[in-house]
């Protein structure tokens, strides 16, 4: 499956979704099913509500050699909280439900509002 | 002074370097000085090296009336770890000395590989 997924087209206002995976001894992500299953997956459940996605891999933290906080770095943009509560809710079991099959790391949700 | 920071022009295998501010007991974070003075300032000692930015203020957590993870999530794109470190390394102490006057909270540093 290829990586297509809606590039941003974001806007002052808009809302942003980020899920982080944080990095941690143990703690493993696998970017291939991510990509290529996990996302299409949700893109396809939470359809045109989604206005764009964004996905990067930790690789370094500020200092020198200190690792990444964060083995993943998620992002999808809504017009609002009400378009992404109304996309995600009746979806939430079985996106949730796939999350094993790619990390065993406890990911922190962020609700923000574009500025710039 | 305006917010017109270039948009996002971001590109499979671009680095994206994250500047979280967390939310915490007293922590306070100053957008406007941050989006008018800050940014700018940065933007302008940084040059062409940055490609995009992008800021998002944090509105709440996954779960229900959970506050936000990080207060604000800034970002900057550059082409290269290198370009971002030749760029960023000579104005660092120019940069740091300003962060006191828009936020008490410490920033966490990450940085990325943009994969989607």
């Amino acid at each position: 499956m290829s990586r297509t997924l809606k590039k941003i087209d974001m806007k002052k206002g808009m809302i942003k979704v980020s899920v982080l995976y944080p990095e941690g001894v143990g703690k493993t992500f696998d970017m291939d099913y991510y990509c290529d299953k996990h996302l299409p997956m949700v893109s396809g459940l939470l359809g045109d509500a989604v206005k764009g996605s964004s996905v990067e891999k930790g690789l370094a933290g500020g200092a020198p050699n200190s690792p990444a906080t964060y083995l993943c770095m998620s992002n999808m943009y809504f017009d609002s909280i009400e378009s992404f509560q109304n996309a995600f809710g009746p979806n939430t079991k079985q996106i949730m439900t796939d999350v094993p099959n790619y990390t065993n790391a406890e990911p922190v949700i962020q609700i923000s509002e574009v500025v710039i």
